[in-house]
């Protein structure tokens, strides 16, 4: 990511750096939101669902054609000598098994219609539960899609004395036979046989009740909010949206490469960074005593510091490649793999997001320099509130002005901005003047990907960190690059969370981002 | 990740959290080791690949069933009457196209027999030249495998004048005729017709020599080594390992959540851990004045901070799930996809590897618990620097024992360990001396994998916080989810970073890692 954009994107929200291989965080938004999950399950096996069952070490179990097989070469081969004798202390150990979820009965094109008259069992969390003369009627709902599975008890239910703990938040595991459905809102529903209460949930404190809670107040409840149907769609196209990206990077020849997130490189020039350090770790009872830091002459002795000078979060990222034009193919990747969350979204967050997707997946790219940028927001004698001239930087309306009224919704990439606008590693135009630079600008977000040629050629990019006020011997091996068969290369950065804003109609960055980080406040 | 891993692996070296979606660090490791990425380029077109072609910004190009498509639809629909009038002011951008590496005319099964008489461009770096009489032997690498493009010049071919430029390091595009080579090392060659230098790299400074450069020596040149056989092979190793963990969680439902880098709980109790703060920005001529840091009686005054209190770079992120068995299909997924890195790390690394690769893939797993395991050793009578003891965490020489000794190389889970040893969150067993903990160990690395059943009983988490000495209002919202529908659950980390060891034979960490970070250097 270019630094100017990464930079922005800092102020709005001290951003988690999605972390490898930290899938889920067990310790809230995954654990709310996928539970159960520790359980190796037989398939359609009602009978092994008591919670004493979810044992974290299973025995090895023989095998099923109804388990997915992940080692499946276990059995293949004889125990060696050795190991057959240790045999006595250990227990070998069993394949992967994954549970059925609500989304593998209820995601098809039939809505579950094939599943009615088999045996079901399904782990989740009370949504609503509705009490009438005869039957009780409980939404479950697992995380694994938008949709509740409505479970059907009666009082002949086994596990039916427990009716009174069974309320929103609660975990529950109930077992049952698919049946169609008389209601209109679902094809089948769970006729119930057993019901077990995993966990209770105070119904008089649990913070979501049934009522529309505002984003506001479900930002100070980030570890509960993944349950609602708008935080479990947006976790969910969040995801597919990230692991659509590395794979069409993968299937693309591109290699993934970790960058470091700690950095004595000052990028972007001086400012507000944060820093990363040891020297604050004398712990005097009370908090750190500054005559404790280590000093020399009065300032901060940076070579008794971790990393023996100063070093920071690094604010920026870069990507390589040319790729910029088609990182949207993951809009096409989400329209196909989150049907039902984006119908949500379509519905109750931003009506007619979907056409705009498509518009943005199906229409061709507009490019144009920045300076036709220029003469066409001059030439629209529209009123903008910040001043449109040669020189200044694009503002957001001028953005949304573009790709929104002036290319009627079709993606517009700008290219070739004033140098002096832009970071010091943008390869310089011919004119002198401007930097091959570009941005990606879709309706809503403005810009959503920033990206440059990189440059290439020594004596010029010396000549930009001298204009720069930057310190040509922390670039050493930047410029090396540039000494030992340098090259001609591009990189691009992908606002992710704006990517994920842009797909789910999401106003405010923050709900975009599991645990945001912004002044004041690293709760979570 | 359990802590108590996380924090071990800190030490061996600060590791950089592999960010996403930065698939690749143009900066450094990338540009060196995939180039020339930028230019869309037609396949089989020697005619267009002067450098002046690299543009970042391609006109349109026509279809052509030599490219792949990713915006396919592009000419489906017509351009609304908007676009239609702004179309002057823009140009519109075409689909995404993907050059052609060395690793697709050579990885075949044919080793490229089946591109004989084909015209091809190749663009990569020199990595060594040998003029003989009448014909000069340049071996192109292009990053995309290990094999590298024997490329066969004469005086006819064009840009001979300058091949005092090509030398090793230097970035070239070669185009020409694919032929069968009469060398035993290689099936294809390239009959040369025009070579272009686009980089030189002066051979006198290059510091990459053709004789093998000792690891030391490579980590101070951390920036040029993905260039080396070895580097560029754990580049590959690496990607492929992240994407296919990415896969098989993606493939069994699991839904991929960021979790912050930063956080304000001090999840594994006092220690020296790196604050992340803004108080020490103030920039004095001459560094930051002690004196100048916000203070209150004396102390670090936080309530100034970025944050309002102590925030650190967080040493625990946890894996949901109960997949820990199973991670090493992993293993599987590079011994079919990256065979020729892995034939080089079984001739030249660690022989043997690929063997041992295959064991841990095909033999069962097996568990045995902590206590079981300190029977076995006592019972080996074989004497351990460490002391072995109920009560004492296992040391490196005893893990490596029981998965190389005692189980001949398979794979060990060892469960159920004393409780004092393991971090409060662990789910404590019945007999209330243990807890529900589990580390996998492989041969050669030892602990790979560390995870654990989460405590998710209220009043017992409530106790193991009270009796580790840890603030229960800290940790309000982890406490929420038992108050709101617990449920059973468990979680694992794996080191990624030694799952690359494990996978390549690399000794140190540090060496399977594109920028280590170590106290004292956060270099490049």
């Amino acid at each position: 990511m270019d630094g100017s954009k990464s930079k922005q994107i800092g102020r709005d929200s001290v951003n988690s750096a999605p972390g490898f291989p930290y899938f889920t965080t067990m310790a809230a938004a995954a654990a709310a939101c996928r539970l159960l999950r520790l359980a190796p399950r037989r398939l359609r096996s009602p009978r092994h669902s008591a919670p004493t069952a979810l044992s974290l070490f299973p025995t090895p179990l023989s095998a099923s054609s109804g388990w997915r097989s992940y080692c499946a070469a276990a059995q293949a081969s004889a125990p060696p000598p050795a190991a057959a004798a240790a045999a006595a202390a250990g227990e070998a150990v069993g394949e992967f098994r994954r549970r059925l979820r609500v989304a593998e009965v209820k995601g098809g094109e039939d809505e579950g219609a094939a599943w009615v008259g088999k045996e079901l069992t399904v782990r989740g969390w009370v949504r609503t539960c509705r009490a009438q003369r005869t039957v009780t009627f409980v939404e479950v709902n697992d995380g694994s899609c938008l949709s509740n599975m409505q479970c059907v008890l009666t009082p002949d239910t086994e596990g039916y004395d427990q009716i009174d703990c069974v309320t929103t938040g609660a975990s529950v595991i109930v077992e049952g036979v698919v049946a169609s459905s008389q209601g209109g809102k679902q094809k089948v529903e769970l006729k119930v046989s057993k019901i077990v209460v995993i966990g209770e949930s105070d119904p008089t404190s649990f913070p979501i009740q049934k009522k529309r809670a505002s984003r506001e107040f479900l930002r100070t409840v980030a570890h509960l909010r993944p349950r609602t149907n708008t935080f479990g769609a947006v976790a969910r196209v969040r995801n597919a949206l990230a692991f659509a990206t590395h794979k069409f990077f993968q299937d693309n020849g591109f290699v993934w490469v970790s960058s470091p997130i700690i950095t004595a490189s000052d990028c972007e020039g001086a400012g507000e960074q944060f820093y990363v350090t040891t020297l604050l770790s004398n712990t005097a009872e009370g908090g750190c005593l500054v005559n404790n830091i280590p000093s020399k002459d009065g300032r901060v002795d940076w070579s008794q510091d971790f990393f023996c000078k100063p070093a920071f979060l690094t604010v920026s990222g870069q990507l390589n490649g040319e790729t910029y034009a088609s990182a949207l193919s993951d809009v096409k990747y989400i329209l196909e793999n989150c049907k039902e969350d984006m119908d949500f979204f379509n519905t109750w967050v931003e009506k007619g997001i979907i056409d705009r997707l498509s518009d943005v997946a199906e229409k061709n790219f507009v490019q144009m320099s920045y300076s036709d940028a220029i003469e066409l927001l001059i030439r629209s004698n529209k009123k903008f509130e910040f001043p449109v001239k040669w020189g200044l930087d694009l503002q957001s309306e001028h953005e949304r002005y573009i790709t929104e009224v002036a290319f009627s919704g079709r993606p517009v990439i700008i290219r070739d901005y004033p140098k002096e606008i832009k970071a010091f590693y943008m390869r310089q135009n011919d004119d002198g003047k401007t930097v091959a630079a570009m941005d990606l600008l879709v309706p809503r977000v403005g810009e959503l990907i920033g990206g440059s040629q990189r440059e290439e050629r020594l004596d010029h990019l010396e000549a930009r960190l001298d204009e720069s006020n930057l310190n040509k011997d922390s670039y050493w091996w930047y410029l090396d690059l540039r000494r030992y068969g340098s090259v001609p290369h591009a990189g691009f950065g992908l606002g992710f969370e704006r990517l994920v804003q842009f797909a789910t109609g999401i106003d405010n960055i923050r709900d975009a981002i599991p645990f945001p980080r912004v002044p004041g406040s690293a709760e979570f």
